[in-house]
């Protein structure tokens, strides 16, 4: 029998809107992998008597409730009681709890406020997850067929929390495997997809294949149920060459991050380096290579020229082109690819000039407007797009994602 | 009468994990705007089934219900039908919007398949909410007393035809008003500032302080309910000035968007300019402080340094002090902010070098380890942090945050 979830997050700041629920996010990825069906994510705030009712009615409709939040040591933490009175269990100290966090505290040379001893209380005869990276232990028990499991609701408690305890915890109930592969896609949109692979999507049933938007980029994933972990991939290695073959030209890869974390690894695969020139990404670039573990290794560095001023003189773009051509265009592109190119010393200089917004620029040209240059030994590429006028953000990142992608291509 | 509502997300991309529920936050924080509680958020897949149960609760609840997603004319979408079913009323093709999408495909030049027909039917008798930034429109209706409101699932377009639609319909519904200002801290957790403020929030009723963490900040709002915008915000003032004057030090602003755009404004207030000299937060400061909408007034540039030679040659680091003290020091950190300062000729230059993880450097520097430098006409100064092995997301985003608030307090 599979496994029916659901994941109810405490905490009347989510209700607010002070944050986003991304514990949801990150645990129903995890649980997908698991092979776990999450059939419901729901938030209510620090009332004792709104979660009572939610926990009595997921009790009806799933096998494992997840909570995240609550269980730190402020005034309006009330989960772990409501919990333990819903499910008719003792909340009681754990001494080896105690113990452990009277050493933390003594090891950061931090005296411990009182309040914090509440955190050592958890159901009696529980499963404890202990907490690497906050003060707030999780547990798990079962109780009428139902396992609940408690977690801290900072993600950063949360998710490794969850990899330390709750999944090793999980593994132990599921039988039978869920394995999926996932395309990313640049370049063209869920509806485009679905009406590619429609006939497709529509006779497939094991594996199936969904498309999905995500933010700025759209992917495909392929999906198969099996005893083993070896047969799901059996299945689902020629429906991913099949889907391949339709729409293989748009996808950057397979079971990848994102688009920088395939042009840092290709560049490494190629003993390649790279150096960026951004004026209206304003470092954004930079900062996404940056985001992968061991860029060093490629990334040797970028200029972010916000200014005429540091075009000119940090990347030696002439200043006859600013004064002909402006910021935003193609020859200043040219130049400031080939600049940082020289400057840096990289295989391949990559630069963006254009118009994020909100206002048009002093020379009329309008929001969204972007140029894109790849500069290599192999000669220096523009290219020229028009984001629209959505958003700032949308354009720096569509800008950014573009010179990814160009890179992508280039490096085959 | 005090308006509730329940948030009711329909999307299996959700429960899979592959996109968060942000439309959720930012309905959330609109309608506290307006005075609405948010007593729920749910989500539930493409399952007519269980959105009609949601459906079923939700309306026992609360007295607003507004879903998000499933407006669409892809192949999963049928949340439209389910919620006519529910509430008794027919789906009905409206030709003035079947008229609109066809122009509006027409205008784009693209052929409009037949299924995205699907989106000219709403339920009868609703109010039409136009979709500036898509294909789907939205609506809104009152049976029983409850109101049903749906919105489009992608971020861009919900947020518009909130704005544009839902809000004004929901004002027109509202009694009094809740007003609340924001205080935002850096260098104190939420810990802290309940233990410095609890006698204080537990005496407040209206306005009503509350502390909230958020990802490396945290934050305090003060919230009061009145008949008038005025009346509320004359209790909020010595609420505020109250918890000032407690915690006034970690203040960094009051209802403003975040560290850089405080420093951007200050920067602006004075006439000054900034540069940036990057190593291992790669690009952030500059990206972060290119957010900011206006930032071209005060930021000329920056250089990312990710390599010794871009610091030596770019920043004029001498290579005598990389070759003594290495990268990771307290003295390249200072040479890099001065350096910036006379490459770009801004008012401050702000550094940043250190160990982002996920390894030691190759003097064995730890993880965590990082000097923030400024140079400004006054001198330069020097922080060093170690902020630990969290992530390399998190020491980043820290060095980033110690910057600007080290920049800020130096603005004053």
């Amino acid at each position: 029998m599979s496994h029916r979830a659901e994941l109810i997050a405490v905490g009347t700041e989510i209700l607010l809107g002070n944050i986003a629920n991304t514990d949801a996010q990150m645990l129903s990825e995890r649980l997908a992998e698991l092979g776990i069906d999450v059939l419901y994510h729901t938030v209510v705030g620090d009332n004792p008597q709104r979660l009572r009712e939610a926990l009595e009615l997921a009790r009806t409709r799933v096998d494992i409730i997840i909570t995240t939040g609550g269980l730190g040591p402020t005034y309006d933490d009330l989960t772990k009681q409501t919990i333990c009175d819903a499910f008719g269990r003792k909340n009681v100290l754990h001494p080896e709890l105690e113990q452990w966090l009277r050493e933390l505290f003594a090891a950061r040379r931090r005296p411990m406020a009182e309040s914090n001893l509440q955190q050592a209380y958890l159901p009696e005869n529980c499963t404890v997850f202990h907490n690497h990276n906050g003060t707030a232990p999780g547990c798990a028990f079962c109780e009428g067929g139902v396992h609940v499991l408690m977690l801290p609701g900072p993600p950063r408690e949360c998710e490794l929390m969850f990899r330390t305890g709750a999944e090793p915890y999980l593994r132990a109930l599921s039988e039978g495997v869920i394995a999926s592969h996932t395309l990313r896609i640049y370049g063209k949109g869920e509806s485009d997809m679905e009406a590619m692979l429609r006939d497709r999507i529509e006779k497939m049933t094991n594996p199936t294949v969904a498309p999905y938007a995500k933010s700025d980029e759209c992917m495909l994933r392929v999906t198969a149920k099996a005893e083993t972990a070896e047969a799901a991939e059996a299945l689902l290695r020629p429906a991913v060459d099949e889907v391949m073959a339709v729409v293989g030209e748009w996808v950057y890869g397979v079971d990848v991050e994102n688009l920088e974390s395939v042009c840092v690894a290709r560049l490494k695969a190629r003993g390649r380096t790279l150096a960026a020139a951004e004026s209206c990404t304003g470092g954004l670039i930079a900062k996404r290579v940056t985001d992968v573990p061991g860029a060093s290794a490629v990334f040797l560095g970028g200029v972010v020229s916000y200014t005429n001023g540091v075009k000119n003189r940090v990347l030696n773009v002439p200043q006859s082109l600013l004064d002909e051509y402006g910021a935003v265009s193609e020859p200043v592109a040219r130049a400031m690819a080939e600049g940082v190119r020289a400057l840096t010393g990289a295989d391949f200089g990559v630069s963006v000039t254009g118009v994020a917004g909100p206002d048009s620029d002093e020379r009329g040209n309008p929001v969204g407007l972007v140029y894109i240059g790849l500069a290599s030994a192999e000669g220096t590429v523009v290219r020229e797009r028009n984001f629209g006028k959505r958003s700032r953000d949308h354009v720096r990142a569509q800008a950014a994602n573009t010179a990814f992608d160009l890179l992508r291509r280039t490096l085959g």
